[in-house]
């Protein structure tokens, strides 16, 4: 036989034995659910003395140890014992130590495979809510933004090339709509989450006669699940966490991009605040948006934690699997990150400073007025086709001369058409240009304030929403 | 400077100029829209009339020619042009070629980017959809084999270990409810897709006074989007749809997993069909469950998909940029391999015969009685303790003789114990085993006969969904 | 029993057994390999004479059916059959149909599992040694440019904030370098694929006495695998080039980031050519930088394609199981991808413009020349702290009065501090600043052209490896 | 303004200030490289001193400073600092406070991008080498049983449908010559890495007259990086790693997914050692595979640090980006990962019992002598095939009455054709078809027996070159 006791070596502290407790140990990580685990036994036990499962007296003694240890928990005084596989076992033996035998009875007409899944679901739903927070707090705070700088024009990009102006608060709102989608999104995960697989037991259900609706009532569930293989072994709810952490950080990614390139000495657009920035120790120019950065990078830290679940639980048979012991640590990471990302994001975007100036110069460039000019020709006549060609040559000279369309005269313009009518200069101004994009959606002023009345009401919906689940 | 005409050699034919075409072109793809793409132009100039943008003569001539273009496509007697880099290129080059210069005037206050983002939602509800019809009929054939199947016993596992025993159709029951979410996020996936943003042009909005909510409802979508940076920038309903694929894809790889296990000569819980089965020419003994294999690899390649989707999005600027483009090919194969793995299970899954007298034999091995026994201990005075102990004495000796614990008299069970009771040989009878796990969602006849009315409750609710859509 | 004759539905045309026949087929993607396959069969049946298990005049008869096959595919003559499931059915098909009878002794001694892995193996291989050429050349391409635009000063960045001014020839280079590690990969993806499985039969290793070796070194393989459960069962040289073409794509991605981010009217450094930019039929002024972009979005079908392989391969029991069949079509994917990807590239880097006065604008601006400056003061006797604080105030000057540091002369130098020495205005010289950092591998005028030497050294030598493959 | 400094209300602690320093800081990751970071700091004073750009006295301060640190930091003795950000500043301000302010020139010539650089190469290196050892140790353990086992009968699969007889030590074989893969992988990882970029500064080389090549000697590199722009910001080793890591991972989960079907009621041909499983205090049969299947689901945890990995680095511009500080903790966890796994594979291998009876049996069933009976018969003179059918009805036979082919007496054979001649009944003999595959890397006792030294010598070779590395 091979010796397996010295496996590779002296470079290796702990025995075979330690190691392999070690390893199947899920302790690290689980303990973050302890709160939902009393809960759930909490509710537990009160429904077996209900049914009469259990002695009234035995389950209030029960009832009073777990509140012990949750108080030990909460104020962080609780003595984990290197025994302590996981957070269950931890929770139940510190109440039995405190009860005596009786405390045994806990596990009656439970297993651990659907106390698992209730505590996981339990928290998953807690993430999920708290990260609607979070997403609610950066819509409130573009919005505020968006209030402020209203009127502020900037370039409006498509392939990164300036396409035609628009208003800064118009591009702040269209993240603020992103973020709207995230917000149903992690709903939707949340009401995944939201059934109650207590009574599941280890596979098959169990011969007590539980009061399953009762215990998930008293849980806060919105239901049952409705098949216990099926219950114990479910974990579509981590995945629509972890998926909807996923879409939300490309979202940040995509916020922080802008921002990585606004922050560029080329575009100018903003400065961030001194929080938000390091600067170099041996070349005194440098402000670095680091906190804009790390937050793009740690979108893929979630999309891995993503793949990591979906890979896991490709191909298992029913019903409960030790891989899905790898459950947590992901989706833990995933909302975690997240909740962070948000949060430096609230502050980054709350302080910084849009160079108005800046945005406007470049507005100005780029020759975005050309399609209001040449709509003007057309408005006045000339054929499109003409007028395209028209204003083509103007930009040309422009182009030559180191000239905006904004710098162009009346005359310059007749010069170029005698159709050009008295109005066509201001055919070129820019928040012309802004105004006249009217329609619904569009960046005309009155437009976008119409769309900010939406986005607070979306938020308020939002908050109405969190609101009711506290109740 | 360097030569790039001859880039890289002889191996490549065509002009680097001809490659370039080919390489941006998306035709080959986005061909799959068609029947979207006419249907959104007919909608816009139809409103551009009724607007009082469009003369309506020049409205009806477009149409009439939009219409001629849509029976050739429906017909397959369209004719692509060398120069059409995309299917909105090529209808409008066709229907001008047929109506004049008047056809020039579709493009009216609209923009490739607000029509590619228009196409693309109203292709991916019908995804979606089609997606949820498949599930649905998946669902059925479960459920069918489930009713016809009713009282058959067969092993229940976790860690792939005989646990406790379960009705086939319990187990059949829980990939019903899996495919049950898979509808539930499909939804989702829909619903995500089912805003207009038509109207929000390039990226900025008209200044032509559109009606965008009319043109919205005569496309069936439930309402516009809010903002027109974000409308024409916003991927998320397919990476949503890409999502939904995936997980359905996981519940389908499990499902093919336990088949192809249930096939293998050991377990033979099951026997394919010969159509979904191969042989082989050298080894006449093989059968080879071909199909599920098939459909658990395909999981790889949807995963795949829905990681390409969230690396092309991940840091995009606003708004439109052309790694866009690659938004549609991964999610139209997402959904094409989920619509054929559906297809290849229902198939299979209809078709396969269940061999009920080895699942009966597998569930007397493995003592999953044993449970059961010690409870009847337990029920008739023996501390749960000592029962655990009897028992597990009980099978110890059945291990070493070769026989299961169904194999025991009342007389080997009374020399092990005088505390067992008359009935203590029903105690371990499968079938009553199985019966008692009576709470709901448990494997009981009677739970699972409950079960089987709510998972027809809830596929009737999406078939009346489903129809609902076609009003 | 559930009706599955008509699974779901109208929708669908064609019978579920033509469709199941389709779902399994793999001829579409595998066709493909259609000369590896022949080289394979080819090489076999020489075997099979020379060791006496075939006679002579059959194996000749055999070859000669087989080459007319070759012909007919490569002439794009050969007809294929609707029931040729795959390239080597249809091959064996039609020799057959040619030869008669005795094409069926081609199949001796061989089984699919072993002839599919050798013409994956001889496919990947061609794969990867086309790849490198094509990596290659875009070095070449890049090199050239070096080459040419030698002296041009550019802003280096980091966090994409002006740092030190840089040789554009050594930007261009750090992309040369990149590219030669894809090199290194691609050939590590190559050495995977060149081991011969034939002789392992279909898992077991066959009766017959074949000499492996002599095939192996027919087909131009290194050596023979040495496990027949493995040989037929590892795709592991399927992911090796997979994932060489995600870390060339990722490198791509970076360069293409880049140029879109120079293209812009802010940045300014590069002007695309016409034959790799789109322009606008709205927004005359509008060259959108298409060509980059779909090269950086497509990098996410290509990381997409690797980890659906890696998805397919977990935890598949030995040896050849369907789920592999789904090996090719991502890989295959990948390779094209990054061959066109490479293609474009190479177009796009020879023909762009660089804009040596904006780059030389930028480099001025930034006050990158700070660091330089503060040294300068360092080496004349001033503490470097104060010297830090002495050109953080000039920095801060000049940045209210819109001047460079390139803008101030000695009087304002010594206006600061008296222990500026005559050759202060040297010190913030950008060609000198460039100069100054000549140790190996910095950007140093010397060290560059050092470094071109390098990496031309490099390519010929991956030139002459290419060659050596040839012979 | 939006208020940030509530961001998000009670539930969070500490300020925004203190959240941002703390979302910033890498030093709980990056901690992990301390040794490499304090090697990188001596060998570079060395150089400074022995180049005169720093006086020795200087040098030999510093580094005795810095190797008190070193020992405080092997000793578990090192105090952090709250305002440590990353391990790097941890030990310049520790060794600064020990030595004085001349400890501030240790940073001379060096910048943190060049130094972060250099310690991940060393890191990086240090974890392929350890990973190595893993592997090789499996592999040994694997041969040690292949050994052990020599003779013992199983059935071979493909599709998981019993194939061919093949021997245990050829299937354990198979595994040892995937290991043998991973070692090349990591090899070629290791030799990614193995190039000092120190003297490239923050991303464009220094101004001091540095000694690269004698700083890369000390620490051990091959070689330096020939640029200093790509040598700042290049990840490639990172990726290599982790993409090593989950190849490696993907066998382990084959391997895993084997042990728990085969620890299967149904299979059973393996039985694990109490140590790697767990049971139910419920179930008293129950014996779960619990280590096989942790590793098998931590697969996805690594192929989920892959993709993290190569999204962060997809599009970034050169040269550093502070997305680049999340490139260390996707790989330490794929290194840590596999290393776990990799022991606990060993442990489990080593210790596990093979069940060799039930293996024999299950040779003996699923008619897997069929092809060479039918040789047999095609060996005395019957056409194939007829000799075919003649097998499939004797098949047949069996099926029926619960036989296998090895049941059969000749007199049996002879009734279903009299071309069975007197050695008929040998061809079924299950050592005797396995026996027959002779051919190089076949099932044969012989080739098995020339496959174990051929994996020795590779194992020897692996041994070799790492005993080359400590030298």
């Amino acid at each position: 036989m091979a010796d397996a006791k010295k496996a590779w070596g002296g470079r290796f502290t702990g025995s075979m034995d330690e190691f392999i407790t070690r390893f199947g140990a899920s302790l690290p990580i689980d303990r973050a659910m302890w709160e939902s685990d009393i809960r759930g036994s909490i509710a537990h036990v009160r429904m077996l003395a209900a049914q009469g499962i259990m002695p009234a007296a035995d389950a209030e003694v029960i009832e009073a140890g777990l509140r012990e240890v949750f108080d030990e928990l909460a104020e962080d005084r609780f003595v984990f014992d290197n025994a302590d596989e996981d957070i269950h076992m931890a929770i139940e033996r510190s109440m039995t130590a405190k009860v005596g035998p009786v405390g045994g009875k806990l596990h009656t007409a439970r297993s651990r495979n659907d106390q698992v899944a209730t505590d996981s679901r339990l928290h998953a739903k807690g993430l999920a809510s708290d990260l609607i927070e979070g997403v609610v707090a950066l819509q409130e705070t573009l919005l505020a933004r968006a209030d402020e700088q209203f009127g502020v024009v900037m370039p409006g990009y498509t392939h990164l090339q300036k396409a035609q102006p628009v208003l800064l608060s118009h591009h702040l709102l269209a993240y603020a709509w992103m973020l709207q989608r995230d917000v149903t999104r992690l709903q939707a995960a949340r009401a995944a989450a939201d059934l109650s697989p207590l009574g599941s037991a280890a596979l098959a259900g169990t011969t007590f006669p539980l009061d399953r609706r009762t215990v998930a009532e008293a849980l806060g569930f919105a239901g049952i699940t409705p098949n216990s293989l099926d219950a114990v072994s479910d974990r579509d709810f981590v995945l629509d966490l972890a998926y909807a952490c996923s879409v939300a950080m490309m979202h940040l990614s995509r916020l922080c991009e802008e921002l990585v390139i606004w922050s560029s000495d080329e575009f100018g657009f903003v400065t961030m605040d001194d929080g938000y920035s390091t600067g170099s120790s041996i070349m005194p120019q440098k402000k670095n948006p680091d906190v804009a950065e790390l937050v793009r990078g740690k979108t893929g830290r979630v999309y891995g934690d993503l793949v990591g679940l979906l890979t896991v639980m490709k191909s298992l048979p029913l019903a409960y699997n030790k891989d899905m012991q790898e459950d947590k640590e992901g989706v833990f990471d995933a909302a975690a990150t997240l909740s962070d990302c948000l949060r430096a994001c609230i502050g980054m975007v709350a302080t910084l400073t849009f160079n108005e100036d800046r945005m406007r110069a470049g507005a100005r460039g780029g020759f975005m007025a050309a399609t209001d000019l040449a709509d003007h020709l057309a408005a006045h006549g000339v054929p499109f086709r003409d007028a395209h060609e028209i204003v083509g040559r103007l930009v040309l000279d422009c182009e030559r001369s180191g000239r905006t369309l904004q710098d162009l005269s009346l005359e310059d313009l007749r010069a170029a058409s005698p159709a050009f009518a008295d109005d066509a200069v201001a055919a070129v101004d820019l928040d012309a240009i802004v105004a006249r994009r009217s329609t619904e959606g569009g960046t005309g002023h009155d437009a976008v304030k119409a769309q900010l009345v939406l986005a607070r009401d979306a938020i308020a919906g939002t908050r109405e929403w969190l609101g009711s689940l506290a109740r």
